[in-house]
């Protein structure tokens, strides 16, 4: 078994961490740190209101028992030497002071940003950037690590890359709209959007996340050639807004394609799609990357953000766009703490180990 | 005092004409009419629960005493004979009977979308396209009536023409591309989405909506031509969706200008818009047609959608778009029961009595 | 296996029953039934949405496949010759038309209400008042039947009754105090509560509701003494209101006792309540019948509903009542459509059928 | 003018007290206070976002233009001798701190509960113990201040006291059991319910809020006999939910009365309330203290918060309850943060203005 450290574990994506890792067949969980105010603390009493004694559990999942015993470390001083993945679920001011520590012996996993914009850092979707692992071999070299950093991407992102690849491949892209309705657990929990502000209401901005979107799209759907990813030459143009709904990113997608294609084409080109090099065999992967719906009242985030457990993107509504040159638009229903993070970020785990990353 | 009746008057677009015509300085409420069910009866009862006894009042504002104690007539038999205009709120299939059957002797202002694409009826925004109400005259000559039909837009295009009017006067438009965000009022009451779809929930589609927007964004900024109107040359492309918001119709937009332009040189003609002739003094008018907003977290539906009493429409996050040439992109929020519907409807009669159409 | 019809089958409970009853081991579905509109057509054309084509599917589970190419058979016309046990899920009116005539000669197991007040029906609760079961035989004799008619109890009433049963045989009960917070899926979806009314709302009314809860927990708490069930003899007094959740009805519960109790005593008695006779291993039982916290923030609706597949009630925040004698309140979590509706009524049917009722 | 400053003047509750007093004809605000973050700046400034310059303004009444330009002091250094009153809208352990250094000169009207409890201080409600306020001598005398402290209540205190006390005066009260589904904005906003947790939920725990209501309520409508409030003799028992609702709490309440009175008499009672002392009169004041609906599906917090401006306390199902002795249940809807904070706060200034406490 494979063992990791969950780092900034007793957050929201830390502990989604935990869950997606529960009972996992190759990984286990072998430390958990956060800040030092939890360190030398049982994970449960890490997690309990002082005030109240209530248990500050952020998941719809049930608590996983097997941590609740474990002692959280302090991520400043955690002893990494038994471990071969770190999860770093911290904020992206703590990513750029912790991550390169662990990076130096050890295999970083993170959901941060810190790292996502670096030259000869991958930012990987398995199934639709495989191939950029490469990248990692490329960083350990300019780094002079033993280990590296793979973030994933920011959550509005990995649904409409997974989508635009297949139209991609078959169809080439000349340029995105994308107008996004994310969901409230994006916003995490410490900034959470409260419930006053959002009840019977659309919030038009979400600080840095527009640029984060148009950037890792394009780095995604890069070329990888030999030391290098040269971001995929299409523009991207974005409006993210939040809406009252828990889970689930819902996006409006207009792309103008370079060859022109019918909607069954795009519908066909979606739902076949399977990836590079067999990722659908990996763990956590779903079994199908897209799901693509003829009902128009689909996808709804409530209804399919759950989806081959919250690992499949759902489609619908493909139609021709009349604006763009040979466009075609859909939307999109991704679920953003499932492959979105935690768990997405699992998923790469999975892929670096069968791949030979992890050792 | 020109003298007005509401048809379709118990339901929710009736009693908002209810309300937007109360104290109104230059028409008065003269006669109810409904469905045949209501016919004979007190409306206070006619908005009766049989069962509760509760009242079906369905407005934010308090009830209208007023016409508590008016008799509600027959919509298929009212008598017309001392009225001066006919405010039409009933459904589309209504409409196509008993419109043309009224607006052979009288005015009929509609909220209906029957007759808003024939060739001789205008679809009217006072300030934006207040000349095409010439087209009147075309209609009475064509089809030998005394009276005629003016529908207003459908309530998601109304802010979206709004907006691209300055746009369109100062710096021309190639197309548009827009994602609707749409408010629970707008799918009326009959048919109203129901909590338990809509709660923690994006709905990707409204039937026949992004067809209406897409023709009536045309035929608004069209140009008129003596004896028709020519529709506006730019393309449009939607896509609508549903979102748990009372009331206020968010829309994110991407525009395609003809010459280029700046954000402030956008924000400024927005801002600076008022109208062709003069419409800012007619009673239910708003006093800025758009209000412009430079915080990035506006516009908000809860905190924008009442500005001006809802006969505003707000603006805000202008920015360049890199895909769309000479892009721009902006979020609006428009009242979709206020401006987008009755009182819309009572500031296009507002218009006409002025300019002289209805005596 | 014992071969069941669902009358209802298209609408929100009837979609239940199909769920609740796929892959299930000793009931398999023999008949679909519903009003003669959707007659002769396959299940899936009768709940197509005939403009737009979409599926009326309104359960969270995906499609029952099995069923979808079943002949839907119009109610009023069924043939039941074949068949062992018609679940009803039709309103009360068509109810109290169709059930008599089914239970002529087959079991009729009903969620309308409209049986549930009469002296030789029993309104069974498995594990709580199983024996009641036995005034089955009372109505087969009195009427002649050689079926016979069980609804289950109101949604309202079923969480209430379950959490009251302990309390009832551990301490006696005096009397009740409830106010209840319920969520939409309860209201059904005709005549739903729309989402314009009751966001950002309460709605402090629930027609009949009240009446149903007192009446029913008095019967369901009451003796069977060999031919009748005489009420229990507290007095039950509620408050019922609607809230903006979809699913789980929220209970907020002042109990009087007979001989006073320490909070712990009330939680033992809960969490070790068992049921009277093995109900526990039925197919579709929880393994626990009440779950009890000590998280004062808990039970929440959307956290505890799902609780053993929403076959449990949740209880938390056990504490002292100063104003009842020996008084005690809590509040309580059941799930409406799992428990309260079509899964409880299959839960009855595993009951009659281990029992030696339905042969 | 009698001059005010506020404290706590950049948070929601401070902001409220800038609405209440916009154009107030008595009081002007003379200083804003907050803490030392914000000393020395523009209260514009002081609002604003650093990072994205958005304005932090939580009312949904438009900014009041007249305090932009106010330098904000720093709370704990405020210059106190220009001022007449102080409004103190801090948390409980800041308002321990601040309050007795203000009150040594000064008059001090808080939303804070740290001196709720003390024996010479008075919980006024304008209206429903408006006496009360003599105690404000026995506290001058005691402690020796020029100045004194009056906090309001809790907010769910508030529509509790005020509905029990027509019935306290015609028919006395035995006891009383409350369920409350309070609104989101009563939790302030640094300690904020999130979006994420309120969605589709209730939350059944508040923490401090049962023991506040039951305890405050005995103290407003207890007997002030010369030197102390001696509480009243009743028994009150709550549990209390947070639902996701914007402004206004709802309240199911069951009161067991002295004399026993018929549902007609409880609603006369309440309609015909006015106060004890021409209260009606002060600008503040609802014209109807308590409004009382026959319509069951009233009253409903969005329909009902803003009656009289939030001021008036809105009542409906007023009916027997056969548990209690004497019983009578009724829901209430009052609105927490207008009646229930600053304007209730305003108020009180107003009471005490008129009656020669400030001078």
């Amino acid at each position: 078994m494979v063992k990791a450290a969950i780092v900034g574990a007793t957050g929201i994506v830390g502990q989604q961490f935990i869950v997606a890792l529960k009972d996992h067949p190759w990984i286990e969980i072998a430390a958990l740190a956060a800040s030092e105010r939890s360190a030398g603390r049982r994970y449960k009493e890490a997690i309990s209101d002082a005030q109240s004694g209530a248990l500050r559990w952020f998941c719809q999942e049930p608590l996983v028992e097997e941590v609740m015993t474990m002692t959280v470390q302090n991520a400043a001083e955690m002893d990494i030497s038994g471990l071969d993945i770190i999860f770093s679920a911290v904020e992206s001011d703590q990513a750029k002071i912790l991550e390169p520590k662990f990076a130096k012996d050890k295999v970083v996993i993170s959901t941060a940003s810190a790292f996502r914009y670096e030259e000869d850092v991958p930012i990987l979707i398995p199934g639709i950037n495989s191939e950029h692992a490469k990248l990692i071999n490329v960083q350990r070299k300019t780094r002079g690590w033993k280990g590296f950093i793979t973030p994933i991407p920011n959550c509005t992102t990995t649904g409409l890359a997974i989508t635009l690849k297949p139209i991609y491949e078959s169809f080439g892209i000349n340029a995105i709209i994308m107008t996004s309705m994310q969901a409230l657990s994006g916003a995490g929990r410490s900034s959470g959007v409260i419930g006053l502000d959002i009840l019977d209401n659309v919030i038009p901005f979400i600080a840095g996340e527009e640029e984060k979107v148009q950037r890792e799209t394009q780095k995604i759907l890069g070329d990888f050639a030999g030391s290098s990813v040269s971001p995929a030459k299409f523009n991207v143009s974005c409006t993210c807004t939040r809406v009252n709904v828990r889970e689930g990113h819902t996006e409006s997608v207009f792309v103008s394609t370079e060859k022109g294609c019918e909607v069954g084409e795009v519908a066909r080109a979606m739902r076949e799609y399977k990836g590079s090099a067999n990722e659908i065999e990996l763990p956590s992967a779903p079994k199908h990357m897209i799901i693509v719906h003829e009902d128009p009242f689909r996808p709804q985030p409530r209804l399919d953000r759950d989806a081959e457990d919250g690992m499949a993107t759902v489609v619908g509504r493909i139609r021709k766009d009349n604006v763009l040159k040979n466009g075609i638009k859909y939307v999109l229903v991704s679920h953003n703490t499932k492959m979105g993070a935690a768990k997405g970020a699992v998923l790469v785990a999975e892929l670096l180990i069968r791949d030979g990353y992890i050792s």
